[in-house]
């Protein structure tokens, strides 16, 4: 079977996750909505640790949400308990409101999983998109910039 | 804003689901990995009640599995706790040993979300592709033809 | 081995889960946390259907949450899937603004489970508890006249 | 309100824990099934860092499982998104299958919750239970050995 090579770009926002027990299916492999919760914690840990935007200060303080709007996933090699995988956050697109990022799920160079989300930023109080904050943006402009490659 | 009709084709089949306390983030609307929960039980549901081919029967008994290749979702209009939901599920397309479903999320015949979804049916002892079991292949291109409509 | 029996008093209200794919580990049976939810399900239910107080609506309109304070549970049999479990939820002590139920899991007349869970009435403003509204407690004691029974 | 205070004691096995959007319910506090799933992490990484018999080995490998047969847990104060809380776990008593840990969740020195898991080493052949294994025992006895404390 053909497989996907795949290595983050220097600077790459890159977290590990440990394939546990709860994570996993009769069949021994990860139950596919966990996948989309360990998404989100990415993005979580992005915001505040790479972006410098506290996540849950954002959420609770602002009263804004980031709910997604469109998901795409292919999912390529299954992933067993007890495996270590990692997770690469790339930005795709910066829109108005809205912000496309590609998910890259990889082990040992080798791509699992490839997911692309796209969020949009909604005030709480009116439910309708709000333009990302300029200190935001410039912070998501300035990772794209340093970390880009030619997505596929 | 633009909202989309919709309306199951007759004898589609559809199930309700009421949006849980469990089902809903911090905003109060549904955390969008549950509604992959909600279509996988919906995919196990219409096997076993449409198909007539036990679902947890076909995994346990048949040590087969149906992995997800490949997904993407238009989410369009969050649910809030105590609504209740519709999901409507149509066949797409069926392969050799793969098939895609579509499953539209409605209620008061607007469309919440609708996904894509496409799974391949896959030996659990040799972690290969198994060709869908004539019956079952049956059973899917009846339910098919019954409930065709112009998927968009 | 020893097995509880159980039987359900008359009238008390009793709701069938069907144990999916989602909710067995690798081993083939429902990973416990799902029994949580479940429980915490079948609670709402009751409110909603049961004691005719819409539990979306006392959380989301009356500002009030219900956290747990305390529970316990004794596991005496595991579910797998494919197999629907009876959940009966029965009224042990009614406090202030506290409230303690039995939620027996049982299937063919054997008891599976069994959790003892004291949850406390809550604002969502003060976060202090507050004494259960009197037709609520009024509900709450009427079932647990018409259902009472020896709990051991 | 009264708070217990709480001071792991030296050498006992300790993780921390973020607290993200997905665990918190529209109260914004979490969801209490996650606590559950957050100590059976525990108990893994417990098996495998502390204790240094790998749990997905003993799982797969073993063809073993450790279900629970009782859980007791006292909540007494709610965690909310961002918070980081610390996990600590503790031996309370060895059987010849059956092992009894306290898991205290703490933050700043103040208990949150407090939880007594009982589980029992099964065979998944068998579904009976097995003796603990001697490496297994003796790494067990050892880490109770060196954090005793007075358990109240």
């Amino acid at each position: 079977m053909h497989q996907d090579h795949f290595l983050p770009p220097a600077g790459a926002f890159t977290r590990s996750v440990p394939i546990r027990f709860s994570h996993c299916d009769a069949a021994g492999i990860v139950y596919f909505p966990h996948y989309f919760d360990m998404f989100n914690g990415l993005i979580e840990d992005w915001y505040t640790e790479e972006l410098k935007h506290d996540y849950a200060e954002l959420i609770m303080g602002g009263r804004v949400g980031f709910p997604f709007v469109h998901i795409e996933c292919d999912f390529k090699i299954p992933s067993r308990m007890g495996e270590v995988i990692e997770l690469t956050l790339l930005v795709e697109r910066i829109g108005r409101s809205s912000l496309s990022v590609v998910i890259v799920c990889h082990r040992d160079c080798f791509e699992r999983l490839r997911a692309r989300m796209v969020t949009a930023m909604m005030s709480l109080e009116t439910r309708k998109p709000v333009p990302l904050p300029q200190p935001l943006r410039a912070a998501i402009e300035s990772y794209q910039q340093r970390t880009a490659l030619a997505l596929p």
